[in-house]
Parts: structure tokens; sequence; C-alpha cells
């Protein structure tokens, strides 16, 4: 058996842990806290997220990170992404030497506008070669009901992306193989940024035309960014891009749809956080792509717009309203 | 004011004579039946479809095609598509002879697996240069209401491309322009097989992960024979591609969607037809474009299955199976 270690255990973290050990993997979570742990390794299952989903035996849980590392080939990332950095340091002096990482993340580094694969290399000092990404339209819950999915496994190596997806290849999830690193990660770090505004037009009132209009925009508006930084723009209409954006944006238990809804109805962003207690992703990930977009020339008025909006300098309704007011014109100027 | 004649007063038809209304022009309405035409002209509303939405005093309705198309500059067509042909043979006579055509219509023809601008083109003599499409993420409701919502305006010629945007932009309907034909055309016949399969997923109780990668590979493959057939495939990329699928996706209330759910949950075709006395365009549109696409050698695995569950030939649930079951490869194979 192979060993795996998961770093995090949110609910995409738990649910991949779940692929992993139905494909005939050994898995340990690391889990920051101890009734996490206990919840994992006596009831097998992850109450927080999934209570009454039963986790296979092969599945443990520990809150430290040496024993979770402990001679794993693969080492699983499911941090929250402005966490990553504080985290892998903190960890550099357990993580076997040669393990491949698999990051499940998706974000983009505010300050530093780095992408989570670009965080690890920094942090850990491997290679392309060890680091590998899994992206695609992959609800975490349905995932973990062992309902049919694909995705997308991506590394530079394409002998590492096979080996990773055959890590992870069961009869409920299909992994598909890709060299595209930058394009999975910028599409699933996008597909936040848009589904926050799908969540506006939707807490506005605004229909169905609309929100297909604005995820239309905003996976062009991605691959342009994409295509400028090196990536294949094909890559954003695949699973990792368009399918991970609809499956976002069609899910009411998106957070960060369900976010932007309540923008769209009026609340600050101060305000849904006191009520949720929570921040979305794409709540975050605005500005720093923003921030990328803008040092590499390239326009991109979802994020630009999103991030005002969450700021509290404008109001989505306003933003709503710029945004369809747009002149006619030719279609791909 | 210009003279738009508007020929069917099915959903579509009417909502965009009330686009055309709201931008100025005299609009009227042929409609096969006297009741239609009486609601039309005495209540200003078409009670069939929209009871409730007022159309303005522009907009006037009549059996007689003659009178419709009398002096018109723009012939709007917006009947089924399979019964295009026989019915724009019967009005040959009476449309004047240098008007522009533009289609509402999304359909190939059974048997010669024309597209709808290519049968007109046939059956008129016109040249490209006089017919036009709209296409894009249009759910008529909405656009009745006057809820904002993108288009894409197509014509081989461009200044006539400009003109037909001209004619039917408002405060709320926003269209953009293209050349590309053929690739709104194609984009919006597919996205009805697309819904189909959509809609047979979510019959057998599959979820968002399962639509969002259907919706991926549905595209990808309409974008493959666009390409093959001479179109851009950006074009499906666009609002008269993505933008239109997701939004028929999206809507509940589209009739593609609901006939897959229905074969989804196990009615035949014959079974379906009989309790709801209509077909989805989809079910008949998935034939004639897997025939298109086998003339010219691509693979069209959505419409080659789509149609054998239509037909009877396999269950939808054998269908998603077989769809589901493909080995995991590389993401471009």
């Amino acid at each position: 058996m192979t060993k795996v270690a998961v770093f995090g255990a949110g609910s995409w973290g738990t649910a991949f842990s779940r692929v992993l050990a139905d494909a005939g993997n050994e898995v340990t979570i690391w889990a920051r806290r101890e009734e996490v742990c206990a919840s994992i390794n006596e009831q097998h299952e992850n109450r927080e997220y999934f209570p009454g989903i039963e986790l296979p035996d092969t599945v443990r849980a520990t809150t430290d990170p040496g024993e979770a590392a402990w001679e794993a080939e693969f080492v699983v990332l499911s941090v929250p992404s402005q966490k990553l950095r504080e985290n892998l340091t903190t960890w550099t002096g357990v993580l076997p030497p040669d393990a491949v990482f698999v990051s499940l993340m998706k974000g983009v580094e505010l300050g530093s506008t780095k992408r989570m694969s670009e965080v690890i290399a920094e942090v850990t000092g491997a290679g392309p070669e060890r680091i590998s990404v899994v992206s695609g339209p992959n609800l975490a819950r349905e995932i973990a009901l062992r309902e049919p999915a694909a995705s997308v496994v991506a590394c530079a190596d394409e002998d590492v992306a096979h080996r990773v997806q055959q890590l992870c290849h069961t009869q409920a999830f299909r992994p598909y193989r890709s060299t595209d690193v930058l394009g999975c990660e910028l599409g699933g770090a996008y597909k936040n940024v848009i589904a926050l505004c799908v969540g506006m037009a939707v807490g506005l009132g605004f229909g169905d035309n609309t929100t297909a209009s604005l995820i239309t925009r905003g996976l062009a508006e991605t691959a342009r960014l994409a295509q400028r930084l090196g990536a294949d723009p094909m890559t954003l209409m695949g699973l990792a891009g368009l399918g991970d954006l609809v499956a976002t944006c069609s899910s009411p238990l998106s957070r960060n749809r369900t976010f932007g809804e309540k923008l769209g109805q009026g609340m600050t962003t101060e305000e849904i956080i006191a009520s949720t207690r929570q921040v979305a992703e794409g709540a975050k990930s605005c500005a720093s792509i923003y921030d990328l977009a803008a040092k590499h020339g390239v326009d991109a008025p979802v994020a630009e717009h999103v991030d005002r909006v969450v700021r509290g300098e404008i109001s989505a309704r306003d933003m709503m309203y710029a945004f369809i007011a747009r002149d006619t014109k030719h279609e791909k100027d």
C-alpha cells in the first residue's frame, strides 16, 4: 500500500482522503484540532464536515505533522491558501525529501501573487517534477458520497501526473492527465471570484441569462490572463476551467456563491463574516488575482469589480449595472 | 420607424418582437392561428406564452404572410427548424427582395443536415450579406420581462451585422457583433442536445459534478465539429456557445432539459410526446447533428448517445454509465 499524507481535514481534504483510501492507499490526515482527529480515528467519520459518511479503516488522523508525513510517498496539501506558506514552513523539517506534492488548494497568495504550486516550490525547494495539482468539477460533498466525477491531475512531468492519476483513480473518481499546472491553478482560483460575482447577480434578483453571461465573460477573462502567463488557454475550456466553474456556480451550497448572494442582498463583507464566521476564498483571491492581472497588463474587470464590492468601495448593484451598461461592440473586442 | 416582419409567434418570436418594439421599430408578427393574432391585436399580449406581459402598440399580428412582410426591411424567422423549408417555400412570393433575414432558429435540418441559414439561402436565393442570426443566453421569458441580457448578432457582412445590432439594441438587450454565422448556429443547435443529456443526468439523480462535466465535454464536442466545418472555435466559448449552453442547462424551464429528465426517469420518447404534446428541439436535432458530424468524420459521442436514447436503442442509465466508465487518459485525447 502506498503511504499518503493529507495535510488539512476540511471538506475537500476529507473527501479526497476517502477517494485515496478507495483507490487502495494508506492515508494519514494531519488535522489542527484534536477533536477532528478523534472523530476520524474513533468514529471513522469527520463529524464536522460529513457526519454519517464513513471513512475506511485505512484513513487515520493525527495532529502531529511528523507522524502524518512519515514515509509518505505523496504529500497532499489542502489548507486555506493564505495559510499555506506559514504552515508549510513549520512542516519542512518532517516532509520526506522526495515525496510528490499534490495541491488541492485554489487561490493566489495575497501580496506575492504566487500560485500555490509556486509557494510549495519556494518553501520546500521541490522541483516542478515533484509538484502536482488536482482540479475539476469536484464539489466535495458529492465526492464524499462517491458520486461519479471527473477531474484533472496536472504536473509538468507527465510521468508524475500519471502516478498521481493512478493514486486517485477509483470507480467513481476519474482523473485525466495534463501538464498545464498554471492553467489548472488559475482556473481553480478565478472560479471562486466568478462564483462570487454570479452570487451577487442572484442576490440582486437577476435571472439565468445574466448569470450565464457572467460565467462566459469570467471564463474569457481567466483564459486571457492564463494565456498571458504562459498557460494553454484550452485548459480553461476543460474540466479544470469551465467544468469547475459551472459546478461551483450551479451549486447553492458553494460558499463563494453564497457569500456573493449576501453581498448582492446588501450586506457588507464585515457583516457576512460576522454572521457566518468564515470568509469565502474568492473574497480574498479577488484582490491577489486583480494584482496579478495588473502586474501583467491584463484587463480583468470581473476580478477588479468583485474586489471593489468586497472592499465596500461600490455596491453590488452599482457594480452589476456598470457591467450591463457596457456599449455594444464586436464580441472579441 | 423601421418595418420588421417576425414570422412565428412562439415564445422566442414573441419576446424578440417586444425587444424590436422597445428599440423603436414597427413590428408585424405572422402567426399561424387566428386566436393568437387576436390576442396580440386586441389584448396586446400573447396569451398562450406570456399572459400578462404587455406588448407595445407597435406590435401587430396577422395570419397573412403578405401583410406581415409588406415593406419589411428585416424579416425575422422564428418557426420550428424542421418546418422552416416548407414554410419559407410558401412565403417566397411575398418576401421583399432585399430584406435582411434574421434567424432566431436553432436546429439542423433532418436529412439534408443543413443549418437554418443554409436553408434560407437555398429557398430564397439570398446571399450571405442578407442572412444574419441572433443567438446567446436568451431564455425567452426573461427577455420578455425586460431582464438584462447579452446576445450575439452574426452576419458574414459586418456592416449588416451592425445594422441588425442597432435594430435590436435596447437598455435591457445588448447584442454583440460577430461574422461567424456557422459557429453561432452550431452552438445554438448543439446546446439543445447537450441540455437533453444534462436533463437525463438530472433525471437519473446525478449531481452537479456530473452535469458540469457533461457541459464541458459537450461544448468541446461542439467546438471540434464547428472547427472542422470552418467556424472559429472561440465563438463556442462566447455568448452564443458557452453562454447559451449554460443558460439553457441552468433553467428548470428549458424544454430540452425537461425532456431529458423524463428520459432519465425511464419514460420513452413516445410516452413523453404523448404526455406533453411537444417534442423538444434537441430530440430532433441530435440525429441531424450526429449525421453532420459523421459526414465530416468528427467524433460526436454526446450527439450519438443522446440520439440512441431518444430512439429507444439504449436506456438513459446505460448511456450515462457508458460515458462515465471511459478510461482515464490525457484530457485532450
